[in-house]
């Protein structure tokens, strides 16, 4: 009888003979071996051949018999009743154990005029330096070592000149560690894994903030608390009134410098606020600093890691704005036994970063091309921050208001009731111009009057012509509503 | 007086003004604007200048001189009593809040014959093709785009090679897409995330299995049960037994191919019954595919996607084993909500993969450059696959147990008591030899007479070497530990 090669006991399995038995016949006629009406071995034949006593084999009957895979016939044995066909057929119905999707209202970025995106644009990438560069990495002797398998750290060369020229700038204390990720966003899932992970901690996010922050913080499980964040940046009062009810341990996470949507930073007096409230209240910190560089007015100020002397803050940051988002290296410089996990938390999320980029991005700084790079992007962000700001205040409506960066990518406008930062867009989108609206960085994920402008990746031209667009739709929306106002409050009284 | 400037009031937020006003005092006061004995403004002038009422100002103050901050001298005002400087200098303590240290015991990795790391051997890397391809896509049109921010996808030629390859192959559905992801290991971790993390779901894991795989799931906090592994690949009775037992929702991972560490692969049959226990459970399934295409002996067999017809199976490839482990890239195919899904996941985790190996290794592939290296990588391997069973059975001494693989890169080995693998191993080192011992693979971390010998990476020659070395041991070990036993039993009489 074939069945024997399906059986397979093992007497060191927690797992009771017969039980295994059960399991064994059942897998051989759910895969045909025995056939729908087939008689099974009699109990004393199969004992025999097994080694096992009667009773084993008995049992095992039993269980398959209660399954209603066997059907016994007294005096004639046990036959196959049922092969469990129909119910492999069935489909998989991943959506019942799947979470809900996401449904992220991203702009589709096919507009023509596209104020969605904050990144640089293409026009600029240095793809002459780029391929040379890139070539110098792939001819060099160190190849053989990049394409094998790295570090969780990041490929040392990079990881030493980062941490050597962050310490240079005073960006890293002695007592640090530099790891390196895959951009800024891993640096944030990382640090959301470590520090919040299965805790029920408190974090501290800036309102309006980056949507990716959120997403991270919010798929961590943490209990996020807004914190505002008006023209001139996160309000102080409402921090320090946040930690005077403080309960639990409590994670801070900001952006001094041209903050993702609003375009604002803070300033010095804010600086050592923070870091003094947040020293005192026992909070940690992360500042991302990846806009930092790209200050077109104004003076640059310390980080929030300057200013501390306890070690509380992490700092991450990234070449993504500065020059290729499609190489994916960023990096968090922290105290080192945070860095050390962190290292942990890596390896267990993907080993380590692809180490090609790193080679490329490390040959790009230490060739001096990147800050050559640095020099012209900044020198287009001031035009480019000029003739959005200029736009602003010619096109749009009275009532607009908007904030005046020094630097980054982005801007935030707040429009005058009743206009409405989705019905703009809508009819934006109809002329090829796009942007994100506000609920998009909102807790909340209602904001209908604020919109983000990200100008950093178009000409002068285009933003004058896109602001002008938007301007328009605006008047005309404005227009539309004062006109059917009495219509409405006519309808109204009947 | 300079306090004015520190005092920012909004009336739009839920926190009484009164407390937002004490938070600027104590925040200007912190900051050093207003020094350690200095007196702050009347309560009727402050409340003047800020248009509040006289009250508020003196609820203000009460709250800083509860906490310490204010001293109020009767007839004189109110001065500032501390200004929190003492504790503004501690140090955080970061050990306090951080998750214990995970202390993975890896080996060194600095042995001269490492038989630790299951990975291929930089010596064979096609270093002449891997120049002549990168320099294409580098100098390619296509590059501005690889540089440019990416889908959560995955770059989209490739995955549309990946996709079209897999359903060419019959190792995708037509009811599947697929992602990209940063080696194998990204894509265990979205998966763990995605289907265990958050909820109670308990997870499948051979035993042993590899540490990357374990620790992906303790991670995501999942009740881990283990399946044992025998010599012929996982037990199907137990896994039948766990299925009669079942509660909640579960989730099985299994390496039908060449399993890490066992090097093991499933037959037919296995596979078959497999599909059909998890099909009846309703369980879902990862396969991890990675070692597939490294078969030195015997036939192909079925994954079990293939088997499969309800779509409850989910595929994991990668290009770490068979190409350049440096280059991030892996893959999962699954069905479409399954994948969309993990875009999600992806997106708050990285963004998107590096697109510039992504590119490479593409034009790997499509120039039939990949194929010819897996030819290569094939027949090295049966060599050495030749050569570390060879050498088990010429060096080992009696007693000992090992599988018999037909490809992959891992083999493992049982030794006879009294012998340990981790006195083996420190002995070993000794003489610039490594390997992982069992215990590194283990659900419980105690497997102390297993070791895992990767033979992938070592040439034949230096397999023997190696083998022949620890086979020494092993009998010098075998032979100290009978030549102290007639003493111990002496001892013990005493």
């Amino acid at each position: 009888m074939e069945i024997l090669s399906h059986i397979s006991l093992d007497s060191a399995l927690e797992l009771p003979i017969y039980k295994q038995l059960a399991g064994s016949i059942r897998a051989a006629i759910e895969v045909g071996a025995i056939g729908l009406g087939e008689r099974l071995p009699a109990t004393r034949e199969l004992a025999g051949q097994l080694g096992l006593n009667r009773t084993t084999v008995s049992a095992a009957y039993s269980v398959l018999e209660e399954a209603g895979l066997l059907e016994g016939q007294v005096g004639r044995g046990s036959f196959v009743a049922y092969n469990g066909a129909s119910t492999i057929a069935r489909s998989f119905d991943w959506e019942k154990v799947l979470p809900p999707p996401e449904s992220i209202n991203a702009a589709s970025g096919e507009a023509k005029i596209n104020f969605a995106n904050s990144r640089p644009s293409e026009d600029c990438f240095p793809m002459e330096e780029f391929r040379r560069l890139s070539r110098e990495v792939i001819q060099s002797r160190e190849a053989v070592d990049i394409l094998q398998l790295g570090s969780p750290y990041g490929y040392g060369p990079l990881r030493r000149y980062l941490l050597n020229e962050n310490l240079a700038m005073g960006l890293a204390r002695a007592e640090d560690d530099l790891i390196i990720t895959n951009g800024c966003q891993q640096a944030l899932d990382l640090l959301a894994r470590l520090l919040v992970g299965g805790s029920d901690a408190e974090v501290l996010l800036e309102e309006p903030v980056y949507h990716g922050l959120l997403r991270v913080f919010a798929s961590a499980r943490a209990r996020l608390i807004p914190v505002p964040v008006g023209d001139s940046g996160v309000n102080v009062s409402a921090l320090e009134a946040i930690a005077s009810q403080q309960q639990k341990t409590r994670l801070l996470v900001i952006t001094p410098d041209f903050q993702n949507p609003t375009g604002t930073s803070l300033n010095l007096e804010q600086r050592k606020s923070i870091v003094a409230i947040a020293q005192r209240a026992g909070w940690m910190v992360i500042e991302s600093t990846i806009y930092r560089d790209l200050r077109y007015r104004g003076q640059a100020l310390p980080t929030l890691k300057q200013l501390d002397e306890s070690g509380n803050v992490i700092s991450i940051g990234s070449y993504s704005k500065v020059a290729f988002p499609g190489l994916r290296v960023g990096w968090v410089i922290a105290s080192r036994p945070v860095v050390a996990r962190l290292a942990e938390a890596k390896q267990t999320s993907d080993l380590h970063s692809d180490q090609l980029s790193q080679a490329v991005l490390l040959r790009f700084a230490e060739s001096g091309e990147l800050a050559r790079h640095l020099e012209r992007t900044k020198h287009m962000g001031t035009e480019r921050l000029r003739a959005v700001l200029e736009s602003c205040e010619r096109f749009l409506p009275a009532g607009c208001r908007f904030t005046r960066p020094e630097g980054g990518m982005n801007l935030w406008v707040e429009l005058p009731p009743p206009l409405l930062a989705e019905e703009l867009l809508k009819a934006a989108e109809e002329q090829e111009v796009s942007f994100l609206p506000g609920g998009y960085f909102s807790h909340r994920r209602s904001d209908p009057r604020h919109l983000r402008i990200s100008f950093g990746g178009l000409s002068p031209e285009t933003i004058r012509l896109g602001m002008g667009i938007l301007g328009t739709i605006a008047r005309d929306q404005i227009a539309a509503h004062q006109e059917r106002a009495p219509l409405e409050s006519f309808a109204a009284l009947v």
